[in-house]
C-alpha cells in the first residue's frame, strides 16, 4: 500500500521524537512492502515565528490531503508567563482540532509489565488496567463565547453542546466497548450542569441500540477519585472536552511515564496521532526525550488509519522487547543502568523489527 | 465560652456521624468548660420529605443566627438516576453555599502516619503531604446562567468570574500561605479560558502585597497529574469552583481514607464544618460509617471559628490515638482485625479524650 502521512513535528522535542517514528515507520514499511510519502508542515511557535500563525492554511491544506497525521508537540516557554498573548501555540492546535474537525481524542492507559513499579501507584492498584478515554475535543467551553464585560473586571466562558455532537462521540464510544468489555462510563456533572444532562440524556436515550454495552453514569469528581484508586476497574470512558482534560492526564499518571502514551484524534476527516507528552522545551536539541509515546502512536496510526494490524503489533514488540532488554531514555532508566539517547533507541527499534 | 452551633445532619449517614461528632464536641467542651448549645435544622433529602425544598428558609435563619454550622452529607439514591428531578438535595447544598456566602471551601489533605499504607499511592510519594486547597465556592459555571436553546437541543452553562470574587479568594490563599511554607500555586487554565485569565492577572496583580510568598501558576491538567505523583511538593492552592471539586475529591485519595477527611466552608457570614465525604446510601441506620472526618471536622470548627487551638489539637490527638490502636470501623479495620461500630469509636473518643 501507498500512504501520504503530513509530519507535523512542531516545537521543542517535537522535530526529534518524530524523527525517530518516522524511522521506525519507514522500516516498518519496507518490511511489509508499504511506500510512505512524509510531507513535513509547520504547526506551533515555529509557525508563528516563520510566518505568524500558529496553523498556517497551507499546512491545514497539507493535512486535509493526507492519509493521516502525524504530530509531534507545541508549545514555547516564550509563551508560557503571557496566556493573554494576541497569538499563542494553542491556538494552533484548537484551529486544527476545529478545522480538521477532530471531534474524538482516543486515549489508551495502560501499563507494561517491565515498568509497572515505575508508577506512583501501587502495583496491585494498577496491573491489568487497559483504560481508553474517548473525550469530546472541538465542543464545551473550548470554543464556547468568552469575553469580558464591565470594564473587564467580570470574565466569562460558555460551555455549549448540542445533542448532535454528544451523539457522534457517544456513538464512538459504544461501538468501541463493542470490542472490547462492552462496559461504558460516561462522565458528567449533571448534578450541576445542564450541558452535563444534555450528554446524560443522550446517552441514556442511545442504550438501547447498543443492549449489550452496560452504560454507568459518574460524576467527574468521583472519577479523579476512582481513576487512582481502582483505575482497573475502568474500560471505555466516554467525557466532554474539558473534563477529558483533566481526567487524561490524570490517568497518564498509571502507566508511570507519560512518555509512553500514544494518542488519536479522529473525526470528520484526517486522523490525526501524537503523543500525549509535551514539548518539554528544556530538553529540547539534547537528544534526550523518550521517543516511544511517538513511535507507539505511529503504530496506532497504522492500525486505525491504515487498517494494518500486523504492523501495528510489530512495532509494539519491539517497543515491549526495547523495555524490557532497558534501551531506554533517561527517563526511563534505573539508577546507575545506562540511559540511551533519543535517537539511540529509535536506531535499536529499527536494527531490532 | 458559649457557642451557638446548627446541627444540620442531612441524609443517609450524616445523622450517625453527626451524633458522634456531638458526643466528642459535648465532652471537650465540658473538659474545657465550655457549653454548646445545638439547634439541629433540616436540609438534603429529609427536607425536601418534611417540607418540600432542601435548604428551608428556618434552617438558613438558625444558621445565620448560629457561631458555626456543623454539617454531615446530603444526597439520597432516589434523586441519583434522574438528575433533572425539578428539586434536588444539591441544590439546598447549593442555595446554602450562596445564602450563607461560604465563598472559600477550605480542604486540607494529609497522611496519618498509621495509615499511610492504606493510601493506593507508594509510601515514598506521600510522606510528608500536607496541603490545603482553597476552592472558590460561589461562583464560577455553578451559578452561572444555564439552560437549553433550539427546542433542547444545545445546552449550555456560563462560568462567570468577577476581580473582586477572585481577589477574596486569593487573599484568603495568600494569608494562609504566610502562615505556613509560604507556597502558593493558583491552579487555571489561561491558555483556554478568559475567566481563568480573570484569575491569573488578578492572582498576578497581588503578588507585590505579599512578597515573600513565592506563586507558581499551573495548569489544571497538569496539576491533576502532579497531585497524584508529587503531592507533597503542593502546599496552598488557589483555584475556581468546578476544578476545586475535581481536584480535592482526587486529591483525597492521597490519605487513602474519604472517611479522614475533613473541610471548613467559609465566607461573608456562619463558617460550616463537614466531612469531604457523602451520605453512603448503602450504609443508613447500620452504625458502620467512619465518623472520624467529622469529628475532625468539628476540630476544625473549634480551632478556626471559636479560636481555641488547644481543644482542637486535643481531638485530633485522641484521633490519632485511635488509629494507632486500630480503635477503627470496617473501611479501616485490617484484614481479621475488629471492626469497631460508628457509635464505639465516639465512645471510645469520649473516654479517651
Ligand atoms: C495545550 C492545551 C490547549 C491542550 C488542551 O487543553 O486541550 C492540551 O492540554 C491537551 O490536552 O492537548
Ligand atoms: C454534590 C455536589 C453539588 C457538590 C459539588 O459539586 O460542589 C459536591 O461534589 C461537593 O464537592 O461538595
Amino acid at each position: 500500500m501507498k500512504f501520504n502521512i503530513a509530519l507535523l513535528a512542531g516545537d521543542g522535542i517535537g522535530p526529534e521524537v518524530i524523527n525517530e517514528a518516522v524511522k521506525v515507520s519507514d522500516a516498518i514499511a519496507k518490511k511489509f512492502n508499504h511506500e510512505i510519502n512524509w510531507t513535513p508542515a509547520l504547526t506551533g511557535a515555529c509557525a508563528i515565528d516563520a510566518v505568524g500563525v500558529p496553523y498556517p492554511d497551507e499546512t491545514h491544506e497539507i493535512c486535509m490531503a493526507a492519509d493521516a497525521v502525524l504530530f509531534g508537540a507545541i508549545g514555547h516557554p516564550k509563551y508560557d508567563n503571557d496566556p493573554s498573548a494576541p497569538v499563542r501555540p494553542e491556538q494552533g492546535l484548537l484551529l486544527m482540532r476545529k478545522k480538521l474537525g477532530l471531534f474524538a481524542n482516543v486515549r489508551p492507559t495502560f501499563t507494561f509489565p517491565s515498568l509497572i513499579d515505575n508508577s506512583p501507584l501501587k502495583r496491585e492498584r494498577i496491573e491489568g488496567t487497559d483504560l481508553i478515554f474517548l473525550r469530546e475535543l472541538t465542543g464545551g467551553i473550548y470554543f464556547g463565547e468568552k469575553g469580558r464585560k464591565d470594564d473587564g473586571e467580570t470574565a466569562f466562558d460558555t460551555c455549549t453542546y448540542t445533542r448532535a455532537e454528544v451523539k457522534r462521540l457517544a456513538k464512538k464510544g459504544f461501538e468501541l466497548a463493542m470490542t472490547r468489555s462492552k462496559k461504558l462510563c460516561c462522565v458528567d456533572k449533571a448534578n450541576v450542569l445542564e450541558t452535563s444532562r444534555l450528554w446524560r440524556e443522550t446517552v441514556q436515550a442511545m442504550e438501547k441500540e447498543y443492549p449489550e454495552v452496560t452504560v454507568s453514569y459518574e460524576f467527574v469528581d468521583a472519577v479523579a477519585m476512582r481513576l487512582v484508586q481502582w483505575p482497573n476497574s475502568y474500560d471505555v470512558l466516554i467525557t466532554e472536552n474539558l473534563f477529558g482534560d483533566i481526567l487524561t492526564d490524570e490517568a497518564s499518571v498509571i502507566s508511570g511515564s507519560m512518555g509512553l502514551m500514544p494518542s488519536a484524534s479522529v473525526g470528520e476527516h484526517t486522523s490525526l496521532y501524537e503523543p500525549i507528552h509535551g514539548s518539554y522545551p528544556q530538553a529540547t536539541g539534547l537528544n534526550i526525550a523518550n521517543p516511544l509515546a511517538t513511535v507507539l502512536s505511529a503504530a496506532m496510526m497504522f492500525e486505525d488509519a491504515f487498517g494494518l494490524k500486523e504492523e501495528a503489533e510489530a512495532i509494539r514488540a519491539v517497543v515491549n522487547k526495547s523495555l524490557e532488554q532497558g534501551i531506554v531514555t533517561e527517563d526511563l532508566a534505573g539508577k546507575g543502568a545506562k540511559a540511551y539517547k533519543t535517537s539511540e533507541v529509535g536506531d535499536w527499534l529499527v536494527a531490532n523489527l
